[in-house]
C-alpha cells in the first residue's frame, strides 16, 4: 500500500478575533485570540506522495486548478516540507463545514494538512508542534486542534514557536453556535489583505491589541464563571470593534451586507426583549450566533434557518474526537 | 407694531465631525470640527414676546405639542435669555432643508433662533458670541453662521467662551454637496445619547480627538492647497472611523440602513473607475456626497435622485446671504 497520512481538524470560530500581524511570513498575531472548535465539523484530509512534476489538489471530490489561488497557497505551504523539488504531494481535503455560513474552512484545512504530514511523515510532532506548523499555513489554523475553548497565544519570539493554540480546560456543554445563512456576495477583499490594510492605514487599529488582549483576558474569566451574558457581550463586542478599525481602513473596509444588517437587527431585537442571543463576525458578511441550549427553540423561531452546532457535544468515533 | 426678532442661518455639514464632549451643559467638544454651510438651506426663525403663561413653538406653520421633547428643549434654550419667569416667547421657524436627506436641523435652528434673539433684544452681539450662544442649544449650531468653510475650535477654557464657529477665509465655488434621500427608518438612538454612550463605552473611542485634531488640520491644508481628493478621503474617512468608534460601543450603534450600504458601494464603485466622489455620514443613514462641479453629470447618472447643493453660490437677496 502506498504511504499516506490522514487526519481530521475542526474547524474554530473566534471570539476574540485574531486582527493584524506582527509578521506576514510567519503569520505572527499582534494579539491573542480566543475560539471554540466546532467539534465534528471541519476538514478531512488525506495526503500521499505522488509521481509527477507538480502537486494535486482535490477539494471535496473535485480538482483544483493548479494555477488559483487556493492550489499554489497549499503548493506554498508544502514546499516548507518538501523532501526535495521533485517530490510532489497528492492532497485530497473534504469539508464538512456548510459553505457559505461564514466558517472559515482554512483553518480547519491547514491544521488538518499539517496533522496528514505528520502521520505520513511520522515526525511524531507534540499538538504545539502541530499548531505552530498549521500557523505557518494560515493564521487562525493554529487553534484548529482539540475540542472546545482554544487560547492563541500570541507568543514573543520572533521565531514563532511560542505562538500556537492552547486548549482551555473548561468545558461548556451547553453553549451553541447557530449558522445563518445570508445571500452572499462574493468577498470584495480576503482577510488577510483586509488586515494588513487596516494595520496599515486606520487610525482606530492603535488601540485594537490591547483592547483584545483584555477581551481574551476578560473572555476567560467568563469561561471560568460560566458567565454567559459576559461571554456574549464581550465577543459581539469584539467583533464589532474589529469592523469598527476596518471602517477606519484606507480604502475603507466594510464586511456587512443587507443580510448582515437584518441579523444584526433580529438580534439586538431579542436582546431588548430580554432574551440573551449574542452573535459574532469574522471578516464576512455572515454573523454566527450565541446562546445557551435552553434558548435553542427560541432562537429558531427568530432564526428559521438556522444551523445550530453544539461544540462540545462530540460523540466517540466521530471525527470530532479524532 | 410687536416687538419681533428675525434671522436666517445656513445648515452645515460637518466634513470632520464633532463627536463627544468633554461638558455634556455647556456641548462643549473633546475635538475640532470643520463644516461647510449650505447656503441658502438652513433655518428662518421669528422669536417674539408673547402673553401667556408657556412658550409657543412653530415648526413649519404647524405648532409642537409643548410637552413635545422638541418643545422642551427649546424652551429649556430659551430659559437662558428669558428676563423673567412670566416671560413666554413665540418661535415660529421654517426649514428650508429638504426632510429625510440626512441634513440636521437642529444646528440651523439653534443658530438661527440666537440671531433671532440678538435681534429681538437689541444686544449687538458679535458673531463669535452669537456662535457660542448658539452652541449652547446644539453644538453644532456654533458652526451655521456664514458662508463656506467653518472650524469650530474646541477651545480650552470651561466656561466655554472660547469655543465657537470660525469662517474661513478660503472659498470653493466648485464644490458640491450631493443629498441622498434613502428609504428612511426612525432613527434608534439620537446623536447626543449616541454621543455619550460611545466616548463612556467605545475602547476605540480613545484615539478619536487625536485623530479629530490631525484630521482639521490636514482638511485645512486640503482646502489651502484646493486637493479635493485629499478633502474626499479626509472626510470620507473622518466619518466612517467616527462610526467605527460607535460600532464598539456598549450596546453597539449601527446607523447603516440598507440604503446607506448600497449608496457606499456605489461611491466606491464610481471612485474605482477613476471618478472622484466621497461621501460623508452623520449619526444617521443618510451619506453625503462630495464631488466637484464638473463632475456633476457624472454623479448624477449614478444617483438619479440626487439633490446637488452648491454651498458657495449664494445670491444676493437670498437668505443664504442674510
Amino acid at each position: 500500500m502506498r504511504p499516506r497520512g490522514e487526519a481530521f481538524a475542526p474547524s474554530n470560530i473566534a471570539l476574540c478575533k485574531y486582527w493584524g500581524k506582527r509578521d506576514e511570513e510567519l503569520n505572527l498575531p499582534t494579539n491573542p485570540s480566543l475560539s471554540v472548535s466546532l467539534g465534528n465539523l471541519g476538514s478531512h484530509t488525506v495526503v500521499a506522495p505522488l509521481e509527477g512534476h507538480r502537486d494535486v489538489v482535490v477539494l471535496n471530490n473535485r480538482e483544483i486548478a493548479p494555477d488559483s489561488p487556493f492550489a499554489l497557497r497549499v503548493s506554498a505551504y508544502l514546499d516548507l516540507v518538501r523532501p526535495d523539488a521533485h517530490f510532489s504531494f497528492l492532497v485530497e481535503t473534504a469539508n464538512t463545514v456548510p459553505t457559505g455560513a461564514g466558517v472559515a474552512s482554512s483553518a480547519s484545512g491547514f491544521a488538518a494538512l499539517a496533522k496528514a504530514l505528520n502521520a505520513l511523515f511520522g515526525w511524531g510532532l507534540s499538538r504545539r508542534e502541530l499548531s505552530v506548523l498549521a500557523r505557518l499555513g494560515s493564521g487562525s489554523a493554529c487553534r484548529s486542534f482539540g475540542t472546545g475553548f482554544v487560547e492563541w497565544t500570541m507568543g514573543r519570539r520572533r521565531d514563532g514557536l511560542d505562538s500556537y493554540g492552547r486548549v482551555l480546560r473548561e468545558k461548556w456543554p451547553g453553549l451553541r453556535l447557530g449558522l445563518v445563512r445570508i445571500s452572499q456576495q462574493a468577498k470584495a477583499v480576503g482577510s488577510r489583505a483586509g488586515m494588513k490594510r487596516t494595520v496599515e492605514t486606520s487610525a482606530l487599529y492603535e488601540v485594537w491589541p490591547r483592547k483584545a488582549r483584555r477581551d481574551v483576558r476578560e473572555m476567560k474569566e467568563a469561561i471560568r464563571t460560566r458567565d454567559f451574558a459576559m461571554l456574549g457581550r464581550i465577543a459581539e463586542n469584539n467583533a464589532l470593534a474589529m469592523h469598527g478599525t476596518m471602517l477606519a481602513a484606507w480604502p475603507p473596509l466594510l464586511y456587512f451586507s443587507e443580510g448582515t444588517l437584518a441579523v444584526l437587527r433580529n438580534v439586538w431585537e431579542l436582546r431588548a426583549e430580554g432574551i440573551p442571543v449574542f452573535c459574532t463576525l469574522d471578516a464576512g458578511p455572515n454573523p454566527i450566533l450565541l446562546f445557551e441550549t435552553g434558548l435553542e427553540k427560541v432562537v429558531r423561531e427568530a432564526f428559521p434557518e438556522l444551523e445550530v452546532v453544539a461544540p462540545f457535544e462530540t460523540h466517540p468515533g466521530t471525527p470530532g474526537k479524532a
